[in-house]
């Protein structure tokens, strides 16, 4: 699966990146069927989810990636599931938050859209 | 996303309490062409994926779900993608370990099999 790795590699250094430093950048990977949960809330379609994105309250974001996983998603199309852990460093803060966020990257013409997208902020106990 | 959400609870009751009362048990739930990947590494297949799960060194187990998402994974199939967060208490331990695992479930005659898994535990800084 060392394609499948590679794809979600390049992904996940692009979406994090973009997140980072503009994430309004991040609409052209959705699509109107794309579904973000944020912290529990569902959200559809790029436009919504990049409204969502750009109102969360937070000046200055640094994701940074400490698990990632990947898996086809179906036997008959090259989509895949990326699961990542890391954590995020939000204004300088010297806590950083973990989190959880998975992915299903459906193939459209050479690249990729997200189709499915959860995240979750892990507190512990 | 009312009934998706039953679906995800469901599945993840009976996803924890039998591995938490006898993880062999969990056969049933995979396919020839389940994946699992377990702390980065990969396994496919049901018998391959129990003796994996049988084969962890803790006698005794507890997972408790924190936060529990689901989506719908195709717009042509009743499959669902559930990420959930959560702490694993092995051993009695008094210091539970945060885990993350992500499945996508496949519709299968009236029952769902799992068709995708990705456990990760999640360690922090």
């Amino acid at each position: 699966m060392a394609d499948i790795n590679a794809i979600a590699k390049e992904f996940t250094d692009f979406y994090y990146t973009t997140f980072d430093s503009n994430r309004a950048n991040l609409g052209p990977l959705y699509r109107e069927t794309s579904m973000l949960t944020w912290e529990g809330t569902p959200i559809q379609s790029a436009n919504a989810i990049v409204e969502k994105l750009t109102s969360l309250p937070f000046a200055k974001v640094q994701h940074k990636v400490t698990t990632l996983d990947a898996q086809p998603s179906n036997p008959a199309v090259a989509s895949l599931i990326v699961s990542v852990t890391g954590l995020l460093v939000v204004d300088d803060s010297p806590n950083p938050l973990q989190f959880s966020q998975v992915f299903q990257l459906i193939p459209d013409g050479g690249s990729y859209y997200v189709y499915n997208d959860v995240f979750r902020l892990n507190y512990g106990e």
